[in-house]
């Protein structure tokens, strides 16, 4: 059983009446305010308005960045740090999914370096420990960014997407209000939610002889609630306890609840950051398509029991004595999950991606080294995972 | 779905190899601290020593208040704070199970007050927003008080035994080694377990209709963790992993994860709390022979089927269309958990407990107004729930 330390100190205002809150939050840190958002679903859901409102009634100056990325690119930080030094802003207020919250804490992390450029952090594994506070208001279950300490930042001139990580960037505060990702469309819905899920099964795998059993139960709770409630979601967009179960597991999936103990991996992860470098595809949809291979390619008699458990726990297969046969069971259960209750497309060629880069993704993704987990991969390995995705 | 505001921000360093840390983190308060500890136990272990020894090795000044009892005193936390003042001390650094770490926490609210008097807060109920920050390093799993807002406090004079909460009361850092309880006695052992079981329990009733799925589950892991490994550290006091377990049960049952929009429910606390005011008994013990019976009087057709639920996943019964009957397996397995494994004596009078204040204690307890829950309860109810425990 491995030491640990747990820190989740982000204050999170959960539900349908809590946004009232946002000045008292924001005049506790100063008055100078960067507002961070995306392509502007916010304005047409009326988000935004409410937002500008509530500031502007409590004197609280407002700066701008807009346009935020999908896949935040270190370009568009640096250009809201330059904001922040020039207009001396107080805070960084991010509204929006993952991306949006990833941005504003690349904008937070590099105001406070002396030439404003986010990407020396990022490409030197930089841990942040001094940053502008970041408030965060979600409308994306997907990321848990809104509650962790993590930043994925993407440079599309060298193709590289890249987290970017911090006590200094867990948001101080988070406001999450189901009915905020109700204009979500239903692919972005499915992406969110299948991230959520991907952010326990990376780490799932780990935890067989490292950690506590309960914590082991926590992780199969969240992959439960997700698998539950993410077709419902998808259906009923506007169906308030579906939104509200994806939003509160985006949360606990990464807010280190889950961790005690474990060794957290991020094989997937680390297999999907080169795609979405590479292509600019939806991260969800590119762990829907990386995920049950990675598992076919892993799965052994050593990694069967987990697997087969997976299956048993979490999408409530007959318990069997034969490990391999259920492991192979539960692929097949989590596939059809992510394929057909998902509907998301399959294979890396439906989007357009061949072979072309799959060496150097595979390299690139080991140029730390081996990927650790209960499995070590190495450059090889991943680029077999990749050919078993086309 | 209820609202709820999530905010929990303990530092916790769980493991072996981690109190190397408390210089650091004392250092960014301030120099001088006031040790609370008990009857002198980590006199015995060793753990006074390797703090004293750390704290001096950092230049740290160390003021003591030792003998703080089981069911602390409002006249001990009063104590300290009187030496806070006098020695204008910058943190409360408590040393043992739940009572210190509540009477530190008594202190460090009442070293901030004109007169340095803890009772006013405890009888008013004011929710405490100033206090000397505290550390907590625990050496019994049991009420949670090392990482949450809550100090339960006595006054033997008025036999009132009363909770005080704050934001400001939670600790700033826990250090959680579970070594540190090897040497607890059985007794003291199971006391505990049932104290971190029925933080859960009494919460999980309220459950039903409020919350996530994803809770709920998270509640019976717990629940679990308690049942599966109390008995294994009663019989092994050395047994890392069952420590361990209960430890992280014990931080885990009270830190607000589980609450996420459950109405936060006391039935067993409130009827406990005046047994231990009236006959000082163990808080633990109190609540083991109270849970069984407090569940056999609130059974109906509306709770039969959230007991019967407990049965299944927390005791490993078998399913059953039969909610009644199910509900009442489910109460016999939670006696024999208490009764047999657990080894605490079933009845009142087992502990030199008559009849005499039942009354009292009743009214008492409903001073506020009818105990909210599944099922509310007045006076009566209660006086009937202490009849049933005899």
């Amino acid at each position: 059983m491995n030491d640990f330390i747990f820190h989740n100190p982000a204050k999170v205002y959960f539900g349908k009446n809590q946004i009232g809150h946002l000045p008292e939050e924001i005049l506790k840190i100063g008055k100078r305010v960067l507002m961070v958002y995306g392509g502007g679903s916010i304005k047409k859901n009326g988000l935004y308005d409410t937002v500008k409102k509530l500031l502007d009634e409590n004197g609280i100056e407002t700066f701008e960045l807009s346009g935020v990325e999908p896949n935040p690119r270190h370009t568009t930080a640096n250009k809201g740090a330059q904001i922040c030094k020039k207009e001396k802003i107080d805070l960084v207020l991010a509204i929006g999914g993952g991306s949006t919250i990833d941005c504003a804490k690349g904008v937070a992390a590099a105001a406070l370096t002396d030439d404003g450029d986010v990407w020396p952090l990022v490409s030197n594994g930089v841990w942040v420990t001094k940053a502008l506070p970041v408030i965060a208001i979600l409308t994306n279950a997907a990321t848990g960014s809104e509650t962790d300490g993590w930043a994925v930042i993407s440079n599309m001139e060298t193709n590289e997407k890249i987290g970017l990580g911090g006590s200094a960037l867990i948001p101080v505060v988070a406001f999450e209000n189901p009915e905020y990702s109700y204009t979500l469309p239903t692919y972005q819905t499915a992406c969110g939610a299948f991230d959520i899920f991907n952010h326990v099964i990376d780490n799932y795998y780990l935890a067989g002889d490292a950690t506590f059993d309960m914590i082991l139960e926590f992780q199969e709770a969240v992959m439960r609630t997700v698998v539950k409630w993410a077709p419902v979601a998808m259906k009923e967009p506007e169906n308030y306890e579906a939104r509200a179960n994806l939003m509160w597991a985006s949360s606990m999936a990464l807010n280190t609840v889950l961790d005690a103990g474990t060794v957290h991996g991020c094989a997937c992860h680390l297999l999907e950051h080169e795609l979405s470098a590479y292509y600019d595809i939806t991260h969800g949809h590119g762990l829907a398509i990386v995920t049950p291979r990675w598992l076919k390619y892993i799965l052994d008699e050593k990694t069967a029991p987990a697997i087969c458990r997976l299956g048993v726990k979490v999408f409530g297969l007959a318990e069997t004595t034969d490990a391999m046969a259920g492991a192979e069971k539960a692929i097949e259960a989590l596939s059809d999950f992510c394929f057909n209750t998902l509907g998301l497309k399959p294979n890396l060629s439906d989007l357009g991606i061949g072979t072309e880069h799959f060496r150097d993704m595979a390299e690139h993704a080991c140029a730390g080294g081996k990927i650790s987990g209960l499995k070590e991969l190495g450059a090889d390995d991943l680029e077999e995972i990749y050919k078993m995705c086309l």
